[in-house]
């Protein structure tokens, strides 16, 4: 399966997904919030959000069936009175295969304009391979990707709006999360600024072993060839899934918020 | 505080001890069973196996006393019939302090040595630091950092026997372990050959923002300056631990070995 991830503005988006058409790409990954913009305000936010089923995803749908390649893009989605920091997979038909509401909210930025989504894990069948969801934050806990692991996700689908000068999460933390619950993650993110935020770019595409694709700080195109094959593999090798302790983990699961 | 790897020979840890008291170390950690070797076969380390208040303990307390200086050390431990691989940490007064047996065995090299520990937090009070003791592959789990920085611990202790080509262990995974979980990471391995084995050094201490000293892979010493005044500002900066969702994480608890 071949990956693609479109770093850069969303009005560039019709041409990703022809030049990723052109590569062979089955799938487009973009960024947190993308569609709509993230940091422009709470008012703004809650007037582009829309449901699940809206405008957006059908024209999305429109985008994927002309490319023949599956897409995930972020939104805010409505859904009555609250609204929730979304991404949502396309398939190359232009089917809603899953829809995700970001669990772990950051900062004033999030908390100031979204309701959290209390699904942790949230996936897809995708040409044979299981994909599953997670925004930013989310996947710097490795908890959420461990739950993902668990539950048999082989490629974890990230969309971010990581800012300068965090990189490292990027850089390291992105890497690690691949090696220790031995999934591949694409980690997308965006490289424009939005009032005093600067998006840094750096997204990443990472498997068990490496980091097998990986952008600068510009508006770029990332491809990999995924490989299922490599992970059974890579977990026939290092053995951690089998050989967590879960009856030790406990309190992991206790305290505020349980 | 401040703390001391002794990467290097068990044999030079009386000089370790007295130039890391020249330093004002307050504590000097050394590698996972470092005091007896450690694949040399299963029958010389059940030989060389003590109880946790046997003579090493006796040995090694009258060397901190000596120098002034606190010790973790890796040994086997003997329960009865039962060989754990274990650490332990002895005060600069030669005191046991605390007693840590590895939890997460490591292929057959543990399997076929030691049983595995059932306690994952171990902790003491060490100069007003609260620090606890994990081995080598245990601090590869994300869940037992976690389970140590949720119980309080600021500084883990971690003895290894990191072998080549693993490297990425070190350089990698232990920065974002002390990142994730916000608390220092003192990861103390070794740089000699046993057998068909070759230990990368590379030991790491680790703060949550960076790497604060590192070894290359020679025999050396490294020293650090813990502040826990640091802790406190990076957990009120980067509020992983408040923003955990721990009612999302019941699959990790779940499951064989639950």
């Amino acid at each position: 399966m071949i990956i693609t991830v479109h770093q850069g503005p969303y009005d560039r988006l019709p041409d990703a997904m022809a030049t990723a058409a052109e590569h062979g790409a089955d799938l487009v990954v973009t960024a947190e919030m993308g569609t709509t913009g993230y940091n422009i305000g709470a008012a703004a936010v809650a007037e582009r959000a829309q449901p699940a089923d809206g405008p957006l995803a059908a024209e999305l749908g429109v985008l994927t069936t002309k490319h023949g390649v599956a897409l995930v893009y972020g939104y805010p989605e409505r859904d009555g009175e609250a609204v929730y920091n979304s991404a949502q997979l396309l398939s190359a038909q232009g089917e809603r295969l899953a829809n995700y509401r970001k669990t772990h909210l950051f900062g004033d930025l999030d908390r100031g304009q979204f309701s959290p989504g209390d699904d942790p894990v949230v996936q897809a069948e995708l040409g044979g391979v299981r994909v599953g969801l997670l925004i930013c934050y989310d996947v710097e806990f490795p908890e959420t990707v461990r739950a993902h692991a668990l539950a048999g996700t082989q490629v974890l689908l990230v969309p971010t709006a990581l800012m300068r000068p965090y990189e490292r999460i990027a850089d390291l933390l992105i890497p690690v999360r691949a090696h220790e619950s031995q999934l591949y993650v694409v980690y997308a993110n965006r490289c424009d600024t939005e009032g005093e935020l600067t998006y840094c770019g750096h997204s990443t595409i990472a498997s068990p072993d490496e980091v097998v694709a990986k952008a600068g700080d510009g508006s770029e195109l990332v491809f990999a060839d995924i490989d299922p094959a490599l992970l059974a593999r890579a977990r026939a090798e290092t053995t951690y899934l089998a050989d967590r302790r879960p009856s030790l983990y406990r309190s992991l699961t206790e305290g505020p918020g349980a």
